[in-house]
């Protein structure tokens, strides 16, 4: 591996400490801030924000989920009036859900163009994270987010160079951020693994108002162990994923795969290490790399694999990190512009896996809303696979974790995906597919195969009462809403 | 103009008759038809079809609507089990909603991926109109739609000449199929007026098994005439859309637009006509074309238009083959896979404007099923534009025609397009630009600029009610159940 860049710090650059880079921000600007994955993210200005005494009413734009020292520390101190497109921390959630932070929902793949062309936000300052800094670049640290759109929009760049970020990590990055529309070119990506970029971003060096340096590690994701239904989920998946691989034609000589955060995904790459994919390449075209994927690396299961993110736990970034040389040949990180791409997805023919929070018998899914209305952390990059994907398979445990719910409900109040793009449920219990499926057979088969045996009948005579009543979706809206308080 | 085939029939082929064609077809078949705005479509072997005394169980997949022969003469003789994607006949809605036929909704960018890669169905023949055919091609008439895909994944073919579309139609086609995934290249598109494949469909000789000539004429569509409040909704996304071009980088040098087929769509690119477009170039890249598109080609409105199909009505029609020459200068037509294409979409930075059934307060779109449950036509191509656009305009009149029903409701108890989705809402009453909104800011937007100045007081007092109980998206849903019976 060649490292192209040796220093930290290149040339003439308006040093600074976090808290004079933090003065400069105005009460009411609208920050950009890399990061995504909780990785990535800007640690010593968002810190410094919240340690002076200056009352703030921020907008804070990110690329994904940032990490606490911005979506705990900077919420606790009341410093974040507005916050897009997605978070993940209790305390973000509870001032949304409270309505103290006004928050958008926003498909993570557009962020970018959100902001520069679709008048989401106009940004005052970027606030962003690399392992090393120029008059005019920068690289990236361990995720890449919409930061090169959020630098080329942003009229002012503040850069955190982070010394716990090895510098290696320019082997991973390939940016390359799509032109303006209407003269917007095709992404000339063709196979998931080749580099069109390279591993800086370039800036108007005009624009760089302070470097900052810092030594504070991500606070990286922590997943729970897989339970005997996460297993018994990825058994199913795996199940349908080989019969699915021996009757696709798109997937005779390779199989692209895509897995949502979180704990399910881990699970199911877990399981993928076990399956038989005969002389089949696997490849990971998805947002984030999970330790899981490490596993399938290290077992030569996997090709490779392109993500925007290292959202890897404390233990996955340090195994990371000291494999940096080798892993740096099959993973590759890209703008989410890139790795999110509709246009993309499409073309590789990708397997989307991704959950939600529940699912409806006809096959919407709701992954943000609780009851419609208490928010959960945002719909992510899961639209941007789930509309895209070729198969697209919701996986998700048919209860809740004590198993009194049921994920599998008559109607979702709230609803993600549609009926139109979701392909395939998968939960514990078994598989739906629900493709040419009309809406009364995909509510049978989800019903018969994924959910829990205790809630059949009740789902059942929900779906019986409410086809007495006709209609091509039959509903009983007054038992659907019923339901929530059984 | 250079009109390449000057012949209806080229070459050794096996001409029949409809009934021996109809005859060939077993009675379970999965027939997947040409057509896309009613236009375009076979009329012969269907009509044979259905005349014929045979029961049959056909499932019939077309690219979009289709006309009469199909949608309400076939679906009357009983002979369509299953229908995907979109219909547009009282007919076939009520079979669907009586659930004879079962009917799958799908985005129509994707049937053809979803025949031959997606498992949608099994086909056994594909029944195709064509202004003339050879031993290894056809050109397709007045819609290209899902026709390449559907020639290629059918193991059998047959081609209705129809006499009455006239053979100059091939000036306007330009046929590409993306290739399969995962070596699907970037669609090389980089204006949407370019030419990047022919007017032939190729296909494999041994498929073609009969050819047959007809001389009916579509069953176009017709409009009704623009109301007050078309009007008025016109004048309110002009206004929009002046505003728009002003603020917005993309559209400096040109704007594309797309409009969803309909009386709203027609009136709005009516409007357009008395627009001020300083000096950009006006483009319509969609999936229709529509009568007002002529009227903004004939003024000079508009420099080129890209579409899947000449959705005319029958004078629109008669105005077209007229002066077809003329209009082949600036109208290609495209499969519906390049036409409703993701990336293309997005890269082109389209306007896209399309109806809706009904919008809820935090900018939630019906656009298929009343109450949830009763089908209207599908969601077309409204998912395509609504998800992929740089601007998502979502355009309906604030009430039912006679000012009854509100078309703004607390909750839509179906959703074909999603909160992430839609950037603006305009209606007769005024414009709710929902970029960078919470849930609660759109809210008071759209029952503020939008909504019936009768319906705003209840509205407020539902969002009042609803919000008290907190939550990011506040509902009552009780509440919003009961709206419906008020």
């Amino acid at each position: 591996m060649t490292v192209a860049v040796d220093e930290r710090f290149v040339g003439d650059l308006p040093r600074t400490d976090a808290e004079r880079a933090a003065a400069s921000i105005p009460a009411d600007a609208t920050v950009l801030v890399s990061g995504f994955g909780s990785v990535g993210y800007p640690k010593a200005v968002p810190l410094a924000l919240a340690a002076d005494e200056r009352e703030r009413a921020l907008t804070v734009v990110s690329g994904g989920s940032v990490g606490e020292e911005i979506d705990v520390t900077l919420v606790e101190a009341g410093a974040i009036a507005r916050r897009y497109p997605f978070q993940a921390t209790p305390q973000a959630r509870a001032a949304i859900n409270d309505r103290t932070i006004a928050f958008s929902d926003r498909n993570v793949s557009t962020v970018g163009d959100d902001v520069q062309y679709g008048r989401l936000a106009t940004p005052d300052v970027a606030v962003v994270e690399a392992v090393a800094v120029g008059e005019d670049w920068l690289i990236p640290s361990t995720s890449i987010g919409q930061t090169p759109a959020f630098v080329e929009a942003a009229p002012a760049l503040i850069v955190e160079v982070n010394r716990t970020q090895p510098l290696a990590l320019q082997a991973v990055h390939d940016v390359y951020r799509p032109e303006a529309p209407p003269a917007r070119q095709p992404i000339p990506l063709t196979e998931p693994d080749e580099r069109i970029g390279d591993a800086k971003i370039r800036f108007d060096p005009e624009k760089l108002t302070a470097v900052v340096e810092t030594s504070r590690p991500d606070s990286t994701y922590s997943f729970r162990e897989p339970t005997d239904d996460d297993r018994a989920l990825a058994a199913q998946f795996g199940a349908f994923l080989a019969d699915e691989l021996r009757r696709n034609p798109a997937f005779e000589q390779s199989v692209p795969l895509q897995f949502g955060v979180g704990s399910i995904g881990n699970a199911l790459m877990g399981e993928l290490v076990e399956l038989e994919f005969d002389d089949r390449e696997v490849i990971y075209f998805g947002e984030v790399i999970q330790d899981g994927l490490l596993d399938m690396l290290d077992a030569g299961a996997l090709r490779c694999a392109s993500a925007t993110t290292l959202a890897l736990t404390e233990e996955g970034q340090r195994r990371f990190f000291d494999g940096i040389d080798r892993y740096a040949d099959d993973v590759v990180l890209r703008p989410t512009d890139v790795s999110n791409d509709a246009g993309l997805i499409n073309r590789f023919g990708v397997v989307g896996v991704n959950s939600a929070i529940e699912v409806d018998i006809y096959g919407h899914a709701n992954s943000t809303n609780v009851r419609g209305s208490r928010m959960i952390n945002g719909i992510g990059g899961s639209g941007d696979f789930n509309r895209n994907a070729l198969v697209s398979v919701c996986a998700l445990p048919s209860t809740l974790d004590d198993g009194s719910l049921s994920r599998i409900v008559p109607m979702t109040f709230h609803v993600d995906h549609t009926e139109h793009d979701l392909d395939v449920v998968v939960t514990e219990q078994g598989v739906a597919d629900l493709r040419g499926c009309s809406p009364v057979e995909r509510a049978e088969r989800i019903i018969d195969e994924c959910a829990h045996p205790s809630v059949r009948p009740r789902l059942r005579e929900y779906l019986d009462a409410a086809s007495a009543s006709g209609g091509h979706i039959p509903h009983d809206l007054q038992r659907a809403v019923d339901w929530l308080d059984q």
